[in-house]
C-alpha cells in the first residue's frame, strides 16, 4: 500500500468509528451486555479458527526468531481462548457507569444542572504482541459506549483478525452497531503515524506496550494520550516500622510476581534501623534468589553477596529477581528519592508512626501510595474496579488503575424554563 | 538569546517549578488564602508601577499599529487593576478542593482505600494579549497547589512582568514558596517550542488564545494540552416549542454578549413551525441589528433582509451581530447538524416535548447541552463554580467550564496492616 492509501484507509475507519460512536451513545446497559455475551459465545465457538490463525503467527515467530518470552505472549491455546471469553462475560457483569449522575444542583435562577457520565467517543488502542488485548481492550471500550480502532503488532496479525472477527460477527447477532470495533487489517508502520494525526476522529489514543511505543505515540499524537509507563516502585522502611511486617512486605512486593509493573524495584531503608533490619531483609531476599544491588551502608551490613548499585539502578525497572537498596536519612530523604527517581506509579511506607506515614502519603507524588501493604495491590482487580485497561502514570483524566469509569467522559445537562442571561459576566475563553 | 540559551532558561524554570510544586503540596488552605490576600494587596499597592509598565506596552502597540480591539484588551486602568485585585480576593474565598476525599472504601482483605484530590503539579499557561490573564491564571493554579510557568504575548510583556512581580513579592511576605509563579521574562517565540518539549517538568499546558495558538501547541506538545477552542453554539427550536420563549432565548443567546464563546452562532428551526416562527424570530433579530444568513426556506419566510448562508457559515464562530439559520426536519436532523458542524461546546433545544428534549440532551455531543435556557449560561460563574480558567472543548479530564476542581488531579492512598498479595492476578500493564 502507498502512504496515501494507508492514510485514506485509516481516516475512513475514523469516520466510520465516529458514526458508530453516535449510535453507541443510544444503547442501554442491557443491550450492551447482551451483545457482550454474544461476543463471548462467538469467541468460544470460533476457538478452532482463532487457534489456526494463531498457529500462523507462531510459525512466523519461530521463523523470525522471536524470543521465547515473546512467543509465550503470542501463544494462544484452548485455556487462553476460554479465559478470553470468560473475561468478556465478567465485563458484562460489571456495573455500567455511563449515564450516572455525578452531581446535580439548582442555581438561584431556577436552572437545574446535571453532570452526567458519557462515553468518551472514539478510542484508539495501539498494542504490541499479546493478541488477547484485542478482546480485552475492545470489550472495555464497548461496555462504556466507545467505538474503538485497534492497531495490534504485526506478529499477532492473524490472531488479532480472527479475534476481531469473532467479536464483530458475534456482537452483530445481538445488534452491535457496525464499525463499533475496527481492527486495522494491515501492519504497515505508517498506520501509527496516521492514527496520531487523526484528532478529528480519535478522542484519545492509548498505547499499550513498552516505553519505545509510548514515546513514539507521545511525540506524534495530536490528541490526548493516556500513558502507562514503567513502574519503578519503592518500599521505604521507616525507623518506626514493625520489622517483621517490613520484611514480609518487601519480599512479597519483590517476588510475588516480579515481571509486572507494580513489583518492587528499589528498597529504601531508614539509617536508624539499618543495623538490625538490613541483615534480616538481605537474608530473606537472598533465600528467594533475589540479586541485591546496594549502596555502601547496605553492602557493609547485608552479610550476603551483593553488588554495588550505580546511579542508573535507581532509574531501572528490572521486572526480574533483582532489587536495588539504598539507605536514607529518614522519611524526608525517602520522599525526595522517590519523587526524583521513581515513575510516580506505586510506593509503600512501612511505619507505625502515623505522623511520618501521613507525611509520606501526602508528599510522595505517585498514583498509589501505600501504608503497610504490599505494592502488588496497586491493581484494578485488587481495588475492586473489576477489569482495568492499564495503570496510568499520567496525572490528567486517569491516574493509577484505569477501569470503566476512566473510559468515560462527562457532560453538563442543563434544564431551564426560559431563563435568559441578564447580567454581564465575561467568560475568559475570549482573550 | 541563542536557541540553546532559551532552552536552558526554560528547562531551568521547569526544574524550579517542579521543586516549588513539592512545597506547595504541603500548604494548608488557610496558608494559601493568606498568601492570596497578600497578592491582592500587592497588586493594589503597585498600581502605579503596573500602569507605568502598561503605558510602555500601549505606546509600543500604537507604534506597531495594533487594532483598537487589541489595544483595548491590552489596556489597564485603575478600575481594571482594582478588578484584578478583587478577582484574587474572590479566589481566596472559594472552597479549596485539594485534599477532598472523592471516594473511600474497604476491601475484603481489610485494606482501606481513599481516592483523594491533589494538585496536578506544574501547569504551563501560554496566553496572548490580555495582561490580566497573568493574575487570573496564576492565582487559580496557586489556589489548587500548582506551580505555574506563564508565557504571555510580547505586546504585554511589561505589564505581565509588573503583575507577576506584584504577585511574587506580595505573596512572599506571607510565605509563597519560591518559584511557585514564574513568568518567562523574554518573548522569543522559541520559548513556546521548549515549553512544549518539557514534559519532564510540565504536567499540562493550557493555551489561552485563538485557534492558531492552540493549533501550534497541540502539534508540538508532548504533555497533555487542555484546549479551549471556538464555541460554534446552536439553538434548535423544535415543533413543540413555546414560540415566545424560543424568540427570547434566541435573541438573548445571540445579542446579550456576541463577542464570547457561549454566544449563539447558528439557529436551527424545525420545518414544521417554520412558517409561524421564522417571521417572528427574524423580526426580533433584525430589531437588534443582527445580520441574518439563511437557507432557502428561511430566506423565503423571513420577511426581512437576509443573505444566503454558505456551507462555511455552518462552521463559523462570528463573535459578532451575525447569525446563520437553517431549517431542519425535526430533532434528528438538528442533532446530526450540530454533531457535524458544531464545536462540541454549548447547544440548546427549545421544546416542550420531553421525549424530544431528552433525545437532544443524550445525543448532542457537547460539553453543555441546555433545554429551554440561553446558551449564555454556559459559564463557570453561572454554574456556581466561582472562577474558571476557561471552557474546555476537550472530553478528557476537563469538559466545559473549567474551575478549581479541574485544576486538580487525584491519587489513591491505601491503608493496610501488613497485607500481602497471595493470589496470582496479572495486571495488563505488562504486554
Amino acid at each position: 500500500m502507498t502512504s496515501d492509501e494507508i492514510r485514506s484507509a485509516i481516516f475512513h475507519m475514523g469516520e466510520q468509528a465516529r458514526a458508530a460512536s453516535r449510535v453507541l451513545t443510544t444503547l442501554s446497559a442491557n443491550q450492551k451486555n447482551e451483545i457482550l455475551l454474544a461476543m463471548a459465545d462467538a469467541v468460544l465457538a470460533r476457538e478452532k479458527e482463532i487457534l489456526e490463525a494463531n498457529a500462523l503467527d507462531m510459525a512466523a515467530a519461530v521463523e523470525v526468531g522471536l524470543s521465547s518470552a515473546m512467543q509465550d505472549r503470542l501463544r494462544l491455546d484452548p485455556q487462553r481462548v476460554a479465559a478470553m471469553a470468560q473475561g468478556i462475560r465478567e465485563v458484562a457483569d460489571l456495573h455500567d457507569p455511563v449515564g450516572e449522575v455525578l452531581r446535580e444542583w439548582t442555581r438561584p435562577n431556577g436552572i437545574r444542572l446535571q453532570k452526567k457520565r458519557t462515553p468518551i467517543g472514539v478510542i484508539g488502542i495501539i498494542f504490541e504482541s499479546r493478541p488477547n488485548v484485542t478482546a480485552d481492550a475492545a470489550v472495555l471500550c464497548f461496555k462504556t459506549g466507545n467505538a474503538t480502532i485497534l492497531r495490534g503488532g504485526k506478529e499477532a496479525i492473524h490472531s488479532n483478525r480472527a479475534i476481531a472477527a469473532a467479536l464483530q460477527e458475534g456482537g452483530a447477532t445481538k445488534g452491535l452497531p457496525e464499525n463499533s470495533i475496527q481492527l486495522i487489517p494491515f501492519t504497515d508502520r505508517e498506520s501509527v503515524r496516521y492514527l496520531c494525526e487523526m484528532d478529528k476522529y480519535l478522542d484519545v489514543l492509548i498505547p499499550r506496550g513498552g516505553a519505545g511505543l509510548i514515546e513514539t505515540v507521545v511525540s506524534m499524537a495530536r490528541m490526548p494520550v493516556i500513558k502507562h509507563y514503567d513502574g519503578i516502585c519503592h518500599v521505604y522502611v521507616d525507623r518506626s516500622a514493625d520489622l517483621d511486617m517490613a520484611v514480609s512486605i518487601v519480599v512479597n512486593s519483590k517476588v510475588q510476581k516480579p515481571s509486572v509493573c507494580n513489583a518492587l524495584e528499589t528498597l529504601l531503608v531508614d539509617r536508624q534501623i539499618a543495623e538490625t533490619f538490613i541483615p534480616r531483609v538481605a537474608e530473606a531476599l537472598t533465600e528467594k534468589n533475589v540479586e541485591l544491588r546496594g549502596d555502601e551502608i547496605f553492602r557493609s551490613l547485608a552479610g550476603v553477596d551483593t553488588k554495588p548499585a550505580e546511579e542508573s539502578d535507581w532509574r531501572t525497572e528490572y521486572l526480574d529477581y533483582i532489587l536495588s537498596v539504598k539507605s536514607v536519612d529518614g522519611v524526608g530523604e525517602a520522599i525526595d528519592h522517590i519523587n526524583h527517581y521513581g515513575s510516580h506509579h506505586t510506593d509503600t511506607i512501612v511505619a507505625s508512626d502515623s505522623t511520618t506515614a501521613e507525611r509520606f502519603l501526602l508528599e510522595v507524588d505517585s498514583a498509589c501510595v501505600f501504608w503497610n501493604a504490599s505494592t502488588r495491590f496497586a491493581d484494578g482487580g485488587e481495588f475492586g474496579f473489576g477489569a482495568e485497561i492499564g495503570i496510568s502514570t499520567d496525572k490528567l483524566h486517569a491516574r493509577g488503575p484505569m477501569g470503566l469509569e476512566e473510559l468515560c467522559s462527562y457532560k453538563y445537562l442543563i434544564y431551564g424554563d426560559g431563563q435568559l442571561r441578564g447580567v454581564s459576566y465575561e467568560p475568559p475563553c475570549t482573550p
